[in-house]
């Protein structure tokens, strides 16, 4: 799929000017972010910002911690770091434009595998209409890939702040699928293909941060760490404590499967898993919630003691809940 | 310096949102960077932008690589992160407003040193009115830090593509001395103790750039990677080439000194080394030079074959010019 440069060689063959000459012939050929006075190539990109307010947000991802290259393609590695920055912008309610990567990676890598990783991650950006509009590349001992995404909200924002009790919880985009995917991965196995191929490249629903914002979402969050945790993020945030109902979830046919075959209960990828970037929003109870979005519990004033909590089905729930990065 | 955690604690005692609460903690106890609506703690940040057009810039630092913990300070080494960011804004006659910070390290990185560098970083951000807006942290096996740096330019940001023959090439800012300094350091000394703090925390004028942008320059770059090498590609994107004259340098006592004792000669530190973040541009013949701008070379036409070039005194130079990351 790399047009021009030998399969065999590595970055420390290619050099660095050599790698970011690659890299620019790949942003040259996919759709370029609107308003890109200047791309890649000089001190900093130039960008038009024509009106709202400029949304930002800084994601990492180290290899053998968010991702193996034995466990996916280096095409869907960059997919899906695109898609977690891409969604940050979404969970504010505003449309990403502009993204820039740090690469940092050892000098005996494929060039293949980083080129492949930039077409990937270009492609990402261009469903939304974004581009790669700069970046970075060092040598280190492992890969590290920090992305920043910039874009633009031309309503107010939607915070993780403002839940008030009484408020809906709503959902939007699947949600599981990817913590099925990783787990069957985890075990050796490569199916049930639908969950591994949505841990490898996730299909955010991009639409669904402006659409909710219109319609009155009073807050919002991506969920990238897992639902739960996410959960208590937006309560510690607003300052109140969210139900969840396990009820409100159809479980899909395939996190059923992978339960049954791993002897685990399919909730427990649906309450834990991160990873999807599905979005969690809250709206006021008398909002018809936009299309795509599901209730699956509501707010509730602080519990006993003042603390912000999220309980399952009214119970505390003893499960994983998410991730932690240290 | 450090408040509230013990001295000893690793990243991996103080967890991953322990970590970024007492980076928080960091951020709102500094200067805010003008016009952040939503700073840290949220899916992105949100920026309002006055007029202007946007500047982005992102770079990426390895330890081993870029800097050495027994070789500078965590709040050094904050400085030194935040200052070639600054500077690469200031390269296009910017002024940089707001930044992010994606961080990847160890788990056993004292924690002290990842707040020492944070409150390094927003010390060096607040010298320009430049506030640190959000970012993300990741296990590593290394330190891996990648930065943006968001700036507004409210007139035509320069170029490295508008050099003409006749202009006249200026350098504004200390040159050499950061090199000189590692060179000291890589042989086991700490002194001359000036050179070994300009390596450590370098001074850019973050004044040149605008003033040099108001001033007409025709193009302008940062000096990162070595003069010679940035030369090389202000001369490759203006399709011009550049003669560099040696007589213009004032070779500072202290870079004496050191070739003295190292057995270099201390032309070498000023033409090949980077990492002071002096600026380099060109001006029309006509225009005069703005304050603290020097001039050490001219633009000539394309030299025969048409291959853009850089030469030393009208001689081609075969010293070391600059850094390669791969």
């Amino acid at each position: 799929m790399t047009s021009g440069i030998d399969r065999d060689a590595t970055l420390s063959d290619l050099g660095e000017f050599g790698l970011i000459g690659q890299i620019s012939g790949i942003v040259a050929s996919t759709a370029p972010g609107e308003d890109v006075l200047v791309g890649p190539g000089d001190d900093a990109a130039v960008l038009r910002v024509r009106k709202g307010h400029v949304v930002v947000s800084t994601d990492v991802m180290v290899e053998g911690r968010h991702f193996r290259r034995d466990w996916a393609e280096a095409l869907d590695v960059g997919h899906r770091a695109a898609a977690q920055n891409l969604s940050d912008i979404n969970a504010m309610g505003g449309r990403a434009q502009w993204l820039t990567v740090g690469l940092a990676a050892p000098a005996d890598l494929p060039a293949a595998w980083a080129l492949d990783f930039t077409r990937g991650f270009a492609e990402e950006c261009a469903l939304v209409g974004a581009g790669l509009v700069g970046g970075d590349v060092s040598r280190a001992d492992q890969i590290v890939i920090s992305v920043t995404a910039i874009g633009a909200c031309t309503i107010s924002p939607v915070l993780r702040s403002g839940a008030t009790p009484g408020d809906v919880v709503a959902i939007c985009g699947r949600q599981g699928w990817a913590a099925g995917g990783l787990a069957v991965l985890g075990r050796g196995f490569r199916s049930p293909r639908v969950l591994v191929e949505s841990y490898r490249r996730p299909a955010p629903p991009y639409d669904a941060g402006p659409t909710a914002a219109d319609a009155g979402a009073t807050s919002m969050i991506d969920i990238s760490d897992g639902l739960l945790a996410e959960a208590g993020h937006l309560a510690a945030g607003s300052g109140v404590s969210l139900d969840i109902e396990t009820g409100a979830f159809e479980v899909p046919e395939p996190l059923v499967a992978v339960g049954a075959a791993l002897g685990a209960d399919p909730l427990q990828f649906i309450l834990g898993g991160g990873d999807d970037h599905a979005l969690l929003a809250t709206f006021p109870a008398d909002v018809p919630l936009p299309d795509g979005w599901t209730r699956i519990g509501s707010v509730r004033a602080l519990a006993a003691g003042g603390q912000s909590s999220v309980t399952v089905d009214g119970e505390v729930y003893d499960g994983p809940t998410g991730w932690s990065h240290f």
